[in-house]
């Protein structure tokens, strides 16, 4: 009998996300003379989700441990939460606002993101990072000084990619998956979406899978606008989704259901697989199967909020320098 | 026997609609001399959907029969759509743009929805145009030089308020609906809730329904925010919005389903019934029951877009003189 050891690896997401821990770390260090005592975060609350409330702790004890100030601004009334935003907007010692959904549960949630300041929208959820995501814009502005944030949760997807080496950094800036075959099973405008056009962006021919129907996304043809193209492969069928997995290097997971389980066997052997749900949407047995497998991504995708915070203190600094106040 | 007719009146749209074309007509004069053409509304249409057919043909006679130039921009791909939006925004010659809804029947028409650029957004879609609304800003900047927009519907039905004589110049302005009780049957995010705000805003106590619950809507105390406040009154039940309904004075219904009828006898004796739903959602008896019955409202909305129209190209002159090219 061989004396090899079982050839996959399950990836843990602290082991990522520490990797972009202590960047912050010494960003925080630079700031130290504006900010003796740490960048402000303030998370709104008004539900009682317990995996809201996970996250909400997860996110101050990594705030804390990094030198960030971590503040959760909690609500009984949600129809005070819009008011308390605008507020957190104009407030100069807050540097970053994030919300934990669900608030009302239902579309008006989607008004509610759009009302934290873009300055401050640490998520990245703002209809303006959307729509520089999906046309590969990285600047906010003309002149490229201004770097525009991604939404945390694809751009954790994007730094785990990265660290798994499926990112090929060998090839040309901005084809890193060329070659590539993703699946994304998940098709929400928060993360499903996005993601598998990020990645498409990037060279990957992503299967993005909804209960309703099944997508490819390429970059295309349209090298005029630089991003990505939607083909429509029809109605979602077992039989689509089997085949299809099987050519794909990449499955990726985010099915917000206790119950919903990828089939074990429709994964490629030595696949790469992914769940970002707070469900566990893999059986353990994929393990057997899959060469690296990340069974959950929460503490990069809080690594991520914290970076975009970064950025957008540094994109507020380089807009004062230019805008001296009189 | 009296020889008294019936006492209530239904009253069309078209006839209302007219006080507001009338207006139209002689503000698309004074532009004859910068756009001797008239002004051009781009519409996007990329669905097969007999009411969006309808609703086009409708603004293209409107449009044309007032002196406003009218374009449908048809695509049979969905996934083009928001490249040529992004292009209309950038296009000097298009004064308003507007989407038919819904193109892909989900979240993703939010997103799209954003991206007509405010400046042309007809329908008043944008964000800032419905935080306005919530909070009762009249102005986009701070010195009160350009307008804000109102979404067309909720606007529509304000307009109609006005002429059907509910709302009552008598008393101060921005309490025109004071001592009144409204109930609005729909709470999505681009009718029901901004409708249920505009009037709460404006001084009437409104009850908001939807299939899952009742809230009640009134300025509140909160003159702080001069915006309106909500309170839910719980789930919703039959008996509930039986007794609520008996005490309104308007009840305005926008419930997207051919079967929906609301029971004409909650309708109080004298109360005035407005239908903007594209089905009819009352009964023909409730010409028994109401003072006054709007049944539908489309052409008072689309008088509206094109009101809204006229104020953005206003917006955009006052903008061009305060920056003057170089």
């Amino acid at each position: 009998m061989s004396s090899l050891s079982k050839p996959g690896r399950t990836i843990l997401a602290s082991s990522i996300a520490k990797v972009y821990t202590d960047e912050i770390v010494s960003k925080i260090a630079d700031l130290k003379e504006e900010r003796p005592n740490g960048p402000l975060l303030v998370g709104f609350l008004a539900n009682n989700d317990p995996a809201a409330e996970m996250y909400a702790t997860w996110t101050q004890k990594t705030s804390e441990s990094l030198g960030i100030r971590y503040e959760l601004r909690r609500f009984e009334d949600k129809d005070l939460l819009e008011e308390s935003i605008i507020e957190a907007n104009n407030e100069d010692s807050v540097d970053g606002i994030m919300i934990y959904f669900p608030v009302f549960g239902n579309a008006q949630d989607q008004y509610l993101q759009q009302i934290v300041s873009k300055e401050k929208d640490v998520e990245g959820l703002n209809h303006v990072y959307y729509q520089n995501l999906y046309h590969n814009v990285r600047y906010l502005d003309d002149a490229k000084q201004l770097k525009s944030i991604l939404p945390c949760t694809p751009l954790a997807i994007v730094k785990i990619l990265e660290y798994l080496k499926i990112y090929n950094s060998l090839l040309p800036y901005g084809n890193h998956l060329y070659g590539k075959k993703c699946m994304v099973i998940n098709r929400s405008e928060i993360v499903g979406r996005p993601l598998a056009a990020l990645l498409a962006n990037d060279g990957a021919i992503v299967y993005s899978i909804d209960i309703n129907n099944i997508q490819k996304f390429t970059r295309g043809e349209s090298i005029q606008y630089s991003r990505h193209h939607v083909e429509d492969l029809g109605d979602f069928t077992q039989n689509k989704l089997k085949s299809l997995a099987q050519e794909c290097d990449v499955i990726i997971t985010g099915v917000p259901s206790e119950s919903y389980k990828f089939p074990t066997e429709y994964v490629r052997d030595g696949a790469c697989c992914i769940n970002f749900s707070s469900f566990k949407n893999f059986n353990d047995e994929v393990k057997n199967k899959a060469s690296l497998y990340v069974p959950m991504t929460g503490k990069v995708t809080i690594a991520m909020l914290l970076r975009n915070m970064l950025r957008l203190i540094e994109n507020r600094e380089k807009l004062n320098q230019e805008t001296p106040s009189n």
